[in-house]
Parts: C-alpha cells; structure tokens; sequence
C-alpha cells in the first residue's frame, strides 16, 4: 500500500478543482517516484501525464488506484483492476454504507466480494486515502513536503486533513496518514498494527468515530500502546454519535465511558477533541520519558505565576519548593531579597533592577533545569510585564535565547508557554506580535516544545507522565527503548 | 478617582523604562485633558513637562497622585499630599505587605494611619493603578486608546496588563480597569460596587487572589450579578494559593470550592483561567441574552462536524434536529438527497456539488438562524476540506460574508468558531492563514463573536446561558434591560 511501483488514478481530470486531478498533482508536487497512470475518457493526457481511457488500456502492471469514478460504475473497474494485478484500490469514491440507503449498502457488499474474489485490498471507500510524505503521496492540498515521525489513521479525512495542517504549525511532522473512510475491507485495526510495527512511526493518533475490528482492536491497541505512545480520539460520543455508531456484528458500540475506560485499559490515551490531540501529540513528539511530576515555572510576574501554579497543580503536578541549594545561591547574590520570598514559581516582577539585570532569574531557572529536584521546567515568556514594546521583544528576545541555550546542557526537559494571540490580519505588522511568532518558530527549530496555554501544556504533559507511570507498571521488566527523538536527539 | 482635574506623577522621570516616565508618557498618549505634573528632583523637565521638585512645590492644587517613589519616602509625601489637597493617591510603589517582612508591613499601616488623618483615599499598594480610556488614563503599553463596555477589577497589574492586550485582540473594548494591589484603603468590594452602578460598564470581570472585603465583597457580588454579568476569576487556589491567603479580620479565606461556591451562590460566574475569562467575556460583548439550548451547527466536513456536536452536548447544549419546515425546503431542493441524511449539524461534505453551487447549506444555516427551532446558530470555518488554497480562500471569503449578511437579519445570534493556527513567523506571508486572520477581523468587526474551538464557545455561552436563567428564576419578576449591545445594536 505505501510502497507501489505504480499508480492509476480513475477519473483522473485537469479541472483543478476536481478530486480526480488533486490526487495526480499531489503525487507529481509531493515527488512520488513510481509512475503514474491518469485514467479518463476525457482527456488525452492529465497535468501533462498521457491519460488512459481505461485500467485496461494502461500498458504496464499497476500496484495502486486511486479510484475517484462513481459508485456506479466501480464494480466493473475492479474487473478491470483484477487484470492489471492492481494489489490495492483506494475508493475516494463516496455514496455507500454511509448514505444510510440500501442501495449504497447493496454496491458496497459487491464491491467487497469483488475484492475478495481478485485479491484485491481496500482502502475505504469514501475516504481521503493516504498521506506518506516520504514515498510522496498525499491527499490534500496544505500537507507538509518533509516526513515526520506521527502515524495517524483517521476515519474522517476532514479530520485527519483539519489535524495534519494545524500540528504542523506546532512543529508535528508525519511518517503516514492513513484516511480509511468506511472501512470495508481494511480496517483501524489493520492500520494500528501496521504503524505499531512501523520503524518509521514513533507515535500514533487515531480518530475513530466508530470500529468495526471491535475487539481486535482494543487487543492490538494494547500491544501498540505498550510499544509507542497511542492517541485515540473517540467521537461521535453523544445522542447523534451514539445513534451512528455501527450495529455491524463485533462492532464496539457503547458509551463513551465504555470507550474512555477501554482505551485507558489499554494502556492508550484518550482525548476528546482536535486540540487536545494536537497538543497531547507535541508533547510526545518534543518531551521525552517524564514519570515525575516535580515542575519548577518561571518567567512571568505575579498574576501570571499564581494562575500557572494553580493550572499545573490542578492538572496533577507539584509545584516543588525550591531546594537548599537554589536557596543559598539567592541568598548569596541578593542578600537583601533573601527571606523566603522568591519561590517556585519564580514572580520575576518582585526581582529588584539590579537582580534582573543580573539575570538572576535566568539563572535560578538553569539550575531547576539541572536539579534532580525537578522533573520537568516551564518558562512563560513574560507578555504581561507594562513595558513599551521594545523593551518587551528585547525582554522575550532574551528568555527565547537563553532557553534555547540552557536546552542544550538541561538534564531536565523544557516547555515553553506563550499565548501568541487572536490575530487580526491588522496585527500581521505588529512588531510585537511578529516577535511572539518568531519566538515560537525559533523554539520549535530548537525542538523545545510551545503551548498556548498553561492549562493545555499541563493537562498533556500529565498525561504523558501517566502513559509511561502505566507503561512502567503493566512492564515493569522491560528495559524500554526510547521511541521519542524529541529533545535529547 | 476617574476624573481628576490634575495628576502629579511622584518619581517622573526621563527613563523610557522607567515607570515614573510611563505614567506621563501614558497620560500624554492617551489624551488626558486635566493637567499633568511630573515631580522630581532630577530633572527640570519630563517629556516636555515642567517638573517640580516636590509635590508641595506644585502652584496648583492637585487632585490624584501617581506615586512611584521607594517605599521609604512615601510617609513625608503624603503629608505634602495633604497640604495640595490631594484626594486619591496611588501607589504603584511597592515592597510593603506583600513581602511578608515586618517592616513592609508597618510601612503600609502608617500609610493608612496618615491617609486617614489627611482624608486621602489610596489605590495600592504594589499596583499598577488605572487603565480609562475615555478620561485618558492608561498604566501599561499596548492598551487600546478606544473604550468600551467591559469594568475590570484586578488584584494583580500583570494580570490586568495581559488581560487588556490579549481580550483587544478578541474585539474587547474597556470602560474602567483597576489594578489595585494591596488593598490597603479602597478593595475589591469598592471597586465592584462602582462598576456595578457605572453606567459606562456593562460587564463586569474581576481577579482576585484573595479578598479583604470578604462578605461585604460577597454581598456586593450578588447586587451586582443581579444587575449586570460578573465575572470572577479567583487566583491562588493551589497550595501555595491558600498558604498565600491573607489571615485578616474579615478576609475570605478558604478552599476554591468554598469560593466557587460563594461567586456562583451570588449568581455571578466563576473562571479558572484568564483565557476561559477572555471567552466568557467575549460571550457577553457579543451576543444578547441567550435562555435556551438548542444549537444549530453549520459550515464544517464530516469529522469537525461530529466532534462539534459531540462538544456543544458536552457543554450542555442539544444540537437540535431539522425542523420540519427546513426538512420540507431540502426535499423540495434536493430530492435525491432527502432520506434525511442531512441534519444538524450539516455536514457540507455530503452535499452534491450541485446542491453546493446554489448554496444549499447556507440556505439552511439562514433558515436555522430565523427559526424558533433553535436558540443560537454556530457557523465552523470550514478549514479541513482537501481543496487547493485559492479554493479553499474563496470557500471561507463566502462563508464570512453570508454569516455576516445573515447576521444582519437573523432574530436568532450567531457565534462563528474558527482556528487560526499557531503561526511561526514563516507562516505570517501565506495567504491561507492571512485569509483567516481577514475573516476574524470582518466577523468581529460585524460584532459577531468569534472562538477558537467548540469546546471554548461551547462551554462561554453556556456559562451565559446558565448566568440569564439563573437570574430570571432569582427575579421572576424584574423585566431585565438589555446590558449589553453587542450585536443587535
């Protein structure tokens, strides 16, 4: 499936806004090396690729279609497809099962038995197919050129579009998306196991809205989830979802508390939205193994550093006292701060001029970043400080070079937080808001991962400590390899 | 306090990073009409002002003082404060109380002993002072010169200064802020009293770490959710939040549950974050009095579909079924289509392309929002379909200005929910997410509120919703003004 010698694209088109090109475009933008056969009655050739009337007519064996024909006229296709000894058929193809009529229903079974009868897999139908960015295939328009280390199977290809544009901007990049659509013949299960095994996969999101495999699939959930970090967005979790999800036999209907339980016993972690997936993915891609919940937090002033222990304690962290030997070193250079005062979280707005000048908090922030007595440090780039705005981009500047460089020699790992704003296209030229931006850009270059918010990098971060506290416990024997290159690469 | 004839700035100065120079250069920016005295020994002048070497040197009689000399000077100040007929003084000094040294804290009781003795009323200590727009008075860069509807009460400057910059971004505008510090004469019950009889303010948000006030503050809260929305974000509620709550006579102290207990009690609404706060703010400035549940969703593919409805039940909506009328119309439209595969929310994906030329699913979104059926209309960007950019740009440009030419006549409110991505400075050129940044600008300035994600407008306008049913069943009987403007002005 990812690897094909060859692919047809059925009903390929040179309307831009037709599916059927899309898919030649990608292949050709996105550096697919194999050949690539359009097939339509329409043209004579497609994005300059000469253009078959039919499967038949292709001269050459073909691995892969992608078929974008009606439903009406894909059973004799797949005829077609039988002779050129096509190994996969991807249906972008819609109007089936999902219709909810019987006609549809009665096309999808046909196809099925086809399929079987020629040895032929599956892949859908009405789905968005795949995006393998390092064997340049890709579904949709926006997807990033380079591969990464996040395999995702999503149900919906809206979904798994929607997730691929936006986890890039937070540095994600992805090894394979699979967009399985109704999953007729292959199905989450297949492509869980798949991308468990997969050296090129080193961590999982899956967005199901319902499955089919069952039971099978929380078995290979299990064993995926004690291999690599797994994320499992379940939706369709209320009255409409309830109400779609399949009566098929050993499909897993029930609750999303069913769900939500079955997912944790798996050892897999559940979230509930896009966002959280996002957020909960950067944290695996960019942390390595926490199991400690020991956070030291900096950079802000008063409100913003009450507010934040409140968000990181409540999420399930310690915000741990300073130890003796950050204590002493206050107390030796600013004796007459010295009383107890500067604690964890570390209010820089209490720090007298000539401490800041002294980066004293910098400084008080490289050694949580070496302490033993933390697991984890957070620095806020301090955006409430009353400031003009040159002296706050000079200010950030500042924080975003020193926590790039303390990364480097930290034993503990480093999270940034910066709300960057609810632009306006009348911020673009903001001066201030272009150096938040930068900031972030520069941060995640570095590899140090950029939360908006405290709540979000606190709620993921927990349960990435969860994951490996479980991990640890269900296989306490096991000498886990390090599946995250994130930070320490 | 708001309208002083004269402000004397104690410690002006000529250092653009100094506050004593930010408090004139404020004053000046922002249009402040009285007179502005800077006083210091250092200089003759501050930004082109005459400065004074005292206050008692100043010719006229002065009515407000900004006080940003050290700690130690303040006590002879007021006494010449007093001479001048000084009658609020605030202390963005600092280094009282809130040390928790001795001597700090006598400082601050012979502050009030002589403000007693003189009738001076004081802002502070350790507090950034005042933020009106409309008399001209500001206390940190980056606040908009233009006011608005929103009164805030904030115990931490930082805090209030993040608050202003990131809730502008939103379309918030301010009538009155009051960072207020220590609390040593006026508190929070004082300043939420006044907002609750301003008429400048319509909505009113406060944070607070702890309260001096305590029940009186409480009683107060009730006066004035019953009048207008309340907001209150309590701060501190970790370990280090309750060891941080004052253990005066008549402070509030106690666990967050006793607090959020108390807020909801006094029918206002209680937020843990400055981001929930920004949104149930935003709620309030932008949409009417909202009683009823039942949701209409549009705009969106299959998956973001399914999650938003599974988000707005979550958060206590019911994403209400088609009505008949609007079932009738699709039939009537499409009747290839009907066998009541489209519902709420409509997932524009199923729709033929036919059926999306004439703009069916706008038509339905514009009946939804005309029909008693539902009691708010949701439109989601659509930001997951696999189009090209200049496709999937003209798609959002058309959604934006049917939403807002829909908003125009709709008796029911719209809320539009849109992610505009976490932009790295690379990303600040592509036309893609400056088309989202377009589209966020001409909502808002439609007055149209618009969220980031379901969960955050989901779980906002159903903190409103609760908030007006609360109120009608405290006052069956009082036939509510309108307080806010928001969108049917």
């Amino acid at each position: 499936m990812f690897h094909p010698n060859s692919i047809a694209v059925v009903g390929a088109s040179n309307s831009p806004s037709s599916m059927g090109y899309s898919y030649v475009h990608h292949l050709m933008n996105h550096g697919y090396r194999g050949r690539v056969y359009p097939v339509t009655r329409r043209w004579p050739e497609v994005l300059g690729l000469r253009a078959y009337p039919s499967v038949r007519d292709i001269p050459d064996p073909v691995d892969y279609v992608i078929c974008c024909i009606p439903a009406s006229q894909v059973v004799e296709m797949l005829a077609e497809c039988s002779e050129k000894g096509v190994k996969v058929v991807h249906f972008y193809t819609g109007r089936f099962r999902e219709t909810g009529k019987e006609d549809g229903i009665q096309v999808e079974r046909e196809v099925l038995r086809r399929a079987r009868e020629y040895s032929i897999r599956i892949l859908g139908p009405n789905c968005m197919g795949l995006y393998y960015p390092k064997g340049g295939m890709a579904f949709a328009y926006g997807l990033p050129p380079e591969p990464g280390k996040v395999g995702m199977f999503s149900q919906s290809g809206g979904a798994a579009t929607e997730f691929v544009r936006y986890a890039s901007l937070r540095g994600i990049r992805f090894s394979k998306v699979i967009s399985y659509g109704n999953a007729l013949d292959l199905n989450e299960a297949d492509f869980l196991e798949y991308l468990c095994d997969d050296p090129e996969t080193q961590i999982i999101a899956g967005y199901l809205e319902d499955s089919k495999a069952g039971v099978r699939f929380l078995n290979i959930l299990s064993r995926a989830a004690s291999n690599k970090p797994v994320i499992v967005l379940k939706a369709g979790r209320g009255k409409a979802g309830i109400m779609m999800t399949a009566s098929h036999t050993g499909a897993l209907a029930g609750s999303v508390k069913t769900w939500e339980a079955a997912i944790r016993q798996a050892g897999a972690i559940h979230v509930r939205t896009l966002e959280e997936m996002t957020d909960q993915v950067a944290s695996f891609y960019f942390l390595p193994k926490i199991t400690g919940t020991r956070v030291g937090i900096g950079g802000a002033g008063g409100g913003r550093s009450v507010l934040s222990a409140d968000e990181w304690e409540e999420a399930g962290f310690t915000v741990a006292p300073l130890p003796p030997e950050i204590e002493e070193f206050i107390r030796a250079r600013v004796p007459a701060l010295w009383w107890g005062w500067i604690g964890n979280p570390i209010d820089i707005s209490i720090l007298p001029d000539e401490a800041r000048q002294t980066s004293l908090d910098k400084q008080i922030l490289r050694m949580m970043a070496n302490s033993n007595n933390f697991d984890l440090v957070v620095v806020i780039l301090n955006v409430g400080a009353p400031f003009s705005q040159a002296d706050l981009i000079a200010n950030v500047q500042g924080q975003v070079e020193d926590v790039i460089d303390m990364h480097k020699k930290a034993i503990n790992p480093l999270a940034v937080v910066v709300d960057m704003g609810s632009l306006g296209i009348e911020n673009f030229g903001d001066p201030w808001w272009r150096c938040l931006a930068e900031s972030k850009s520069k941060l995640l270059a570095a590899k140090i991962p950029v939360y908006h918010t405290a709540t979000q990098a606190a709620s993921s971060i927990m349960r990435l400590v969860d994951y490996y506290r479980r991990r640890s416990e269900f296989h306490p024997n096991l000498a886990w390899t390090r599946h995250h290159s994130g930070s320490q690469e």
